[in-house]
């Protein structure tokens, strides 16, 4: 395989930013990520790509259920702000405040608009799972144009 | 469930478009379709959300592999064209070049760049199936922009 080719060619794929939160009932979690689709209206489905080495993940596997916050246009801050791991104190993760809805994981109150889903099957081939999950509730604080992953002028991809 | 914020919600998760090319060894068949995400970079798996009441599905399922060409920004036609079912005849869906390479699965000759891969696993839960693919060719023809679901002004997802 030509390895330029599969990165270029997987790189035309357009992703936006959404945050992860996980709980298991013990512990919360939060990570940006940007490997996500829809798959399906009837159920409503999503899938996510989650780094199966990250600590989200075990939390995920636990709990069985995960929340995604969808960034807008702007958030910059935010996004870069779960890159990295940041423990939740006094109802915050670092600057960002969440809140909880149906199943317990965290929301980021910033983001423009939510869903949370129960895991449906979790595939774990490769270095990240693909985690499907069935929609059970969503939200919306106001509409908004996404932030993307060309916004940020990063890839994470190829 | 907030029927609206669950449709404005999954609606902020960005799309482009690709066609997929699938083949059972004895028919070949296209369709434009958007809900595609890598989910690992080792071994490179993607996902993709395809109908399951639609030829293509029933081929796939029977050929357990597929290639995704690409489209680059301004290909609407291109896309529009496939989102109905169209017989190939003399090497080309309607008016488009195919060619095919590892797994003879079709190819739009005109895309920017394309990846073919074997299916790992599919998941049936939903309207649509999520197939995972691990990609084990590709080919680029050209470094582009990709076409993506807000240049074609339409949704599909919500």
């Amino acid at each position: 395989m030509d390895e330029q080719a599969k990165k270029t060619a997987l790189r035309m794929i357009p992703y936006g930013l959404q945050v992860l939160g996980v709980s298991d009932g013990k512990e919360l979690d939060v990570a940006s990520i940007n490997w996500t689709t829809q798959v399906s209206f009837q159920p409503p489905l999503v899938v996510v790509g989650v780094k199966k080495d990250s600590k989200p993940f075990g939390i995920l596997k636990n709990g069985r259920k995960f929340a995604l916050s969808f960034l807008e246009s702007g958030q910059r801050d935010l996004a870069y702000a779960f890159f990295k791991s940041v423990a939740p104190a006094n109802g915050k993760f670092g600057d960002y405040a969440y809140e909880t809805a149906e199943t317990g994981c965290p929301i980021i109150s910033d983001a423009a608009a939510w869903v949370e889903a129960e895991v449906v099957s979790i595939d774990e081939t490769g270095d990240h799972a693909a985690v499907i999950g069935r929609v059970i509730n969503a939200g919306l604080k106001r509409e908004a144009k996404p932030l993307t992953l060309a916004e940020l002028g990063v890839n994470y991809g190829g």
